[in-house]
């Protein structure tokens, strides 16, 4: 079967490797819409190499741009949010892969799934801040929200399909980013610079940064509790340097399925497009017998306190989530504008969380206040430390 | 669904592994037969404990006197190599467990599946050597061959019903034994004492040897080529000193999926016993935060050339990996009885396999003669030595 995919988020780190995957495997996947920010040169190298039926800019100057880049062709081109939206419903589409940064992709992946279309779900935000309505809008349509990242992607392989009963926990893997072993006291003065230094895996900055205070794995435990409808207090973190085995599921009996492959993003879109299926690519796979000596030790969520707020967004629900991913996000900005330490970052999450009151999240509108509220009350926090 | 299960070998180390099973899962699993060869005190304690409605033993004095020892019992005990048989045919039990050491358990495990009843395969030499017959048979009968070993129970897992075609190959992971990194030449001297401390599993004598010379693992190649119905070029060994992954599937896309979990026969049997479920238990479980450091590297098939014959003998087909188990038989004989030097076991095999005429092996009489021949061949070999 081949798969009819729309990539939201062309031209960035996820959307080039869904490409990769479209070129590798013709036969498999079929690149039918591209959308991108305002990157005009790389979305019409991918137009010209692709050859979509539907592209979407959200800046309506790129949008333009592209239009008169293309003199004849019948390729619509939608510019705007409702651009992003608009191109989530292209009835020719079976699947949509949502890899734009942060929360943009929310709207464009209900849009995707009202118009009965698979999404694929690489923006974790999105789970993380409206899960609730996101998976009951997925049952509602009859739709698959497939993982699109190494540890999500490990823990759908490892279960298959295993009943919830069967499962005592999922064990998210996590590198430990750069400043494992460290304590609080030796993170106050830590430069963007070093912050930006992430062992294992290489990508955008938000991300990196997240990766380093571990706010990315609080995220993904909140995604993980969404994705495979397990309670929070079912999903543990453990700390691998190596990142090889990409995330661990411990059955009730003991025994423990892991998932393993070299890191590279290609195999967890691939794995999403072609399943059922497993098909041979030409990527480069992982040599047992040359891999490093495989560790795993307890986070230190003494310093990492971003994994006991996540326990406790997930715990309570409703709007904290969205509240504690939006004070990260701002928190994080200020951070790489060098205006606040390191450390503070998780300050601002912590105060910002403790000063929420939490309502059902149970729609798109209180999902969006909490998350206006949160960057506010962020901001005000950040320009006090 | 509680299984109602025959354990054929239930004195022996994995058959009170098996009775320790369903003590702990009495839900699950009811021992409704236990045959062993002539334990009679061991035999009459699991009779009182498990309360079996038949009884097998080989040796006919050892019948009588558990008879003897039943008085105005109703429950049948079976006598002679005709009681395992007919014990595996018992109209109320649903699964025959195969835990005698060695060949005994080929014809009870045929009698079993004739009789519509799943078989779990603890005695690997049953699919060695005839394999094409029981897989045959269980194909024509309608019913299950599962494996109770922690490397085959460890790829059943990974694998779990996916289609061969999406696999790349099976990876059986091996501690290596006590004689790891060492080369031929260190090893001419070895003492029976010194080949008897396997590193990480508490074994009977034959597969302790079976281990340190890796024709166990040998074995266990040609096994999971019956199990999983892939070519022998399909199945490879990775040396893992820490025998905490049991093995592993590498899928044609370059995903890795391992099962880990502590080393405890309990486990296999346990899952062969409940599948396709999962049940707790109260096993001590693995801490993966607490396990060493997991390494692999390739074996050393220069000095650990049972591997070599194991794939040539899983390749050729026929009568030749009858004659590979056999000769290896005869070989730790001799070297458990001092009559031959630890090198020497290789020796034999190899040299009783290039003296073999094979056979095609679709019928008993054909695998028993080549046993046969194997055996007499290899005791003139090894007078030789």
């Amino acid at each position: 079967m081949k798969r009819k995919v729309i990539i939201l988020g062309s031209t960035g780190s996820i959307g080039t490797s869904a490409l990769k995957v479209a070129r590798d495997l013709p036969d498999r996947m079929e690149v039918v819409g591209i959308a991108a920010n305002r990157s005009t040169d790389v979305i019409l190298q991918q137009i010209a190499e692709f050859n979509p039926r539907i592209v979407a800019l959200t800046d309506p100057d790129a949008a333009r741009t592209v239009r008169e880049a293309l003199p004849g062709s019948n390729t619509p081109v939608l510019d705007g949010l409702d651009g992003l939206e608009e191109i989530s419903k292209f009835p020719e589409a079976d699947m949509v892969l949502i890899a734009i940064v942060g929360t943009a992709g929310l709207k464009p992946a209900l849009a995707a799934i009202r118009a009965g279309k698979d999404i694929a779900v690489a923006s974790k935000e999105i789970l993380v801040i409206a899960g609730e309505i996101v998976m009951r809008e997925a049952k509602k349509y009859g739709v698959k929200v497939l993982p699109v990242d190494s540890e999500h992607s490990a823990i759908w392989q490892c279960l298959d399909g295993k009943p919830v009963e069967s499962i005592k926990r999922l064990v998210l893997t996590a590198s430990g980013g750069p400043f494992r072993g460290k304590k609080r006291d030796d993170l106050h003065d830590v430069t963007v610079e070093q912050a930006l230094k992430h062992p294992t895996w290489n990508m955008g900055k938000k991300i990196t940064i997240d990766s380093s205070t571990m706010f990315n794995k609080g995220l993904e435990m909140i995604e993980a509790r969404w994705l495979f409808g397990l309670p929070i207090e079912q999903v543990d973190v453990i700390i691998h340097p190596q990142s090889i085995v990409h995330s661990m599921v411990e059955y009730n009996d003991g025994s423990v399925i892991a998932q393993m492959s070299i890191n590279d993003m290609c195999y967890p879109i691939q794995y999403a497009v072609v399943y059922p299926d497993r098909v041979p690519n030409s990527m480069h796979h992982l040599d047992l017998s040359k891999m490093k000596a495989l560790t795993f030790e307890e986070p230190d969520i003494e310093t990492f306190i971003s994994l006991r707020l996540a326990r406790e967004a997930g715990h309570t629900g409703g709007t904290l989530p969205a509240v504690f991913n939006a004070a990260n996000e701002v928190a994080v900005d200020y951070f790489l504008n060098r205006r606040i330490g390191y450390t503070r970052i998780w300050d601002c999450v912590e105060q910002c969380m403790a000063r929420h009151g939490v309502r059902h999240a149970d729609d798109l509108e209180t999902v969006s206040e909490a998350d206006s509220w949160a960057r506010a009350e962020a901001e005000k926090l950040c320009q006090t430390f």
